[in-house]
């Protein structure tokens, strides 16, 4: 940190009731009549407002919170927001009664967002991506992961996660990166995985990695995408690379994927619907974050849900995330993935609250940096206009934020 | 409208893509290349741009719309949302596996939003209520339906529609009121109906109506409120009174609600989850909407869905709408609304967008002032930043809201 701190560097928020999240805290680690102080971006102090030091109080900036609630800045940690186009023709055209083989003839599909994706700049790609990520920041995030898997080839996929990386530039937002470029089988590649994966994504990712547009490695295991072996050919290079992995598993069967995942110390495995004790075994004991995605329940018609009995029970820390996508979730509210974990899932307010900020954290390996409300992390906070923390959960459709702040940086709603 | 218009006081809103919504227009309505013109609060002229008279381009203002799509005024045909405190404990509760006894021992359910909604004075119902009704009015709507039913005494009830008529001075916005009394039984009166409708219901409806405050009579059909004798008690009073009636029927049984609300010609009625084909018949001869609120039918939990098909194959109008109320649907966005009617309810796009403009206005007895863009109906449009119109239902938890017109005043987003 260079210099030494001078008070007047300081900012002080009290009078706040402080959801800190801390490890080791009962439940969310509440703070009545507490404050939150920082400096150069970063907590300096957290905890009731009676015990700050006197000294601090002089020379810095004191904000009355007025009794507001304060949470960490929220993390969406799965997420495809960059992409080109959209699918609500195809939505609309299942509504009316179409066939899947009727949607793609059509140019419906996953391949309409792989076309519409590629035609696009790395420019137009962050355009087209604003809307989303300033919906998202509405609501008091301050981390979003955001995927490739929507160019399926090497230069394709590159140019998403450089799209995802400017995002960074433009708005007050850390970006996570994911390389997904076995997400899909390519059409040129059709009934070809192995030469994709030779040809495309291990080589693709190798790229990406020495250009550091990459911060972890995904795919999609599952009958319609990839297989656990494939999967894995993909996971040897991220860890030759240095990088974590996690996967999109178990969403329409159980293909073994989490366990798989979780024998690679993967960050998380992602939806989970069809996840069976084996898998929630392995990833208890892999410390594996299971990412449960309700909006990719709700808008495909799922009625499997995820095992969260048995993954409370492992001990499997539990994250949510909007999924954020054109053809399955074309969600952007962090607060309605929320109410629909409790809602669809069963998730408790605790576990929705900590799921959008720890448990998001450390799916995105960050829990050093965000997620909590503590000394030494990156000052990252959301602050609501709500009497209890449970109004953020139990209510949907509405955005109760009075402000964020991110790497210290003040941001009026 | 007094003195002859002059062209300054045109505004010819041009180059737009229009859903005008007109009845006997095939699908929505659509005019591409088109223009709104509107003078004094009314839409003088809506059809293709070519075909303005040349004229009416001198001296009116002319906002090109850049192509954007141009929607009737959404309407809200049927919320609770004056009303005092919010259950968001009982939520909590709930997900933590609490019983309906527990929670009712520890104050939950209709009585603490009673006693909550008592305790505020019509100002205060007023504050409490426009978080709620500037979330609407974000995404366009330019009409909300609002109703009693937690004040459960005549002054409570009466109360509760002043602060509704007070929201009309407040903001831009039509305010229609029902009154419903005739929700719960008040503590005070457990066991004796009769004697509660007979002292409160009635009594208090002819007091709304001699104060004005009243547009239509509600109530709730069910075994855990009132039997449809004692809703034909209340029903022939509006009658008498020249009031237009509407019930909250066959949400979680089939009493025959909606058959009796149809013979006494109502504008709607509504939930009808548990709608059986006599119900279907009685309201397709006699006109009465059905109002589909997916919010509750999502918030409860409820498996069984309305019989969308049949109301179709039978004519019966639907409208969708969001319920807001702090028990059993604490949902306050219109177009999430939307897309949970063609997710969860099977309704197509052009249902959901005209259930939210033209027969919600049919529902409210609107049809001849708003609800659709016609010549000589109020300018109420909604301007939306979609490349179609069916994005509008297919993503959730984003609003593309351009801006709004509500009688002619334009309101920037
Ligand atoms: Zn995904
Ligand atoms: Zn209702």
């Amino acid at each position: 940190m260079g210099s030494a701190l001078d008070n007047s560097e300081l900012v002080i928020l009290r009078n706040g009731r402080i959801a800190t999240l801390q490890a080791g805290a009962a439940g969310l680690g509440i703070i009545e009549g507490g404050a939150v102080v920082f400096a150069r971006g970063r907590i300096v102090y957290v905890g009731p407002e009676r015990d700050l030091p006197l000294g601090a109080l002089v020379g810095g900036e004191v904000v009355d919170l007025e009794g507001r609630w304060v949470t960490p800045g929220l993390i969406d940690c799965h997420t495809h927001i960059v992409h080109g186009g959209n699918r609500a023709r195809e939505f609309e055209m299942r509504l009316q009664g179409a066939t899947y083989e009727e949607i793609a003839r059509a140019g419906g599909g996953i391949v309409s967002s792989v076309k519409a994706t590629n035609a696009l700049s790395v420019e137009a790609l962050v355009q087209t991506a604003l809307p989303r990520l300033d919906t998202l920041l509405s609501e008091g995030i301050t981390t979003v992961e955001i995927k490739s898997g929507y160019g399926l080839s090497i230069e394709g996929e590159l140019k998403m996660l450089r799209a995802a990386r400017a995002l960074e530039q433009v708005r007050p937002v850390r970006i996570v990166t994911s390389w997904l470029a076995a997400h899909a089988t390519p059409v040129e590649y059709k009934g070809r995985n192995g030469d994709y994966i030779a040809e495309v994504v291990i080589p693709g990712l190798k790229r990406a990695q020495a250009e550091a547009l990459v911060d972890a490695v995904d795919g999609f295991c599952e009958g319609i995408a990839f297989s656990p072996a494939e999967i894995a050919q993909v996971f040897d290079v991220a860890r030759e690379l240095g990088l974590p992995v996690k996967l999109h598993a178990e969403q329409l069967s159980n293909l073994g994927g989490a366990k798989l995942a979780a024998s690679y110390g993967a960050l998380s495995a992602d939806h989970l619907e069809y996840l069976d004790e084996e898998g929630v075994a392995a990833m208890a004991e892999a410390g594996t974050v299971a990412v449960l995605l309700p909006g990719a329940f709700y808008a495909i018609h799922e009625t499997r849900k995820p095992p969260v009995a048995a993954l409370r029970a492992a001990g499997v820390p539990m994250a949510i995330a909007t999924d954020c996508n054109p053809g399955t979730s074309p969600l952007t509210s962090l607060l309605l993935t929320m109410n629909m974990s409790a809602t669809l899932f069963g998730l408790t307010v605790e576990e929705c609250i900590a799921g959008s900020t720890r448990e998001a954290a450390r799916a995105l390996g960050l829990l050093s940096e965000t997620g909590t409300i503590e000394a030494g992390k990156s000052a990252d906070l959301a602050i609501w206009d709500v009497e209890s923390l449970a109004e953020l959960v139990y209510r949907f459709g509405f955005n109760p934020l009075h402000s964020h702040v991110f790497k210290g940086q003040r941001i009026a709603s």
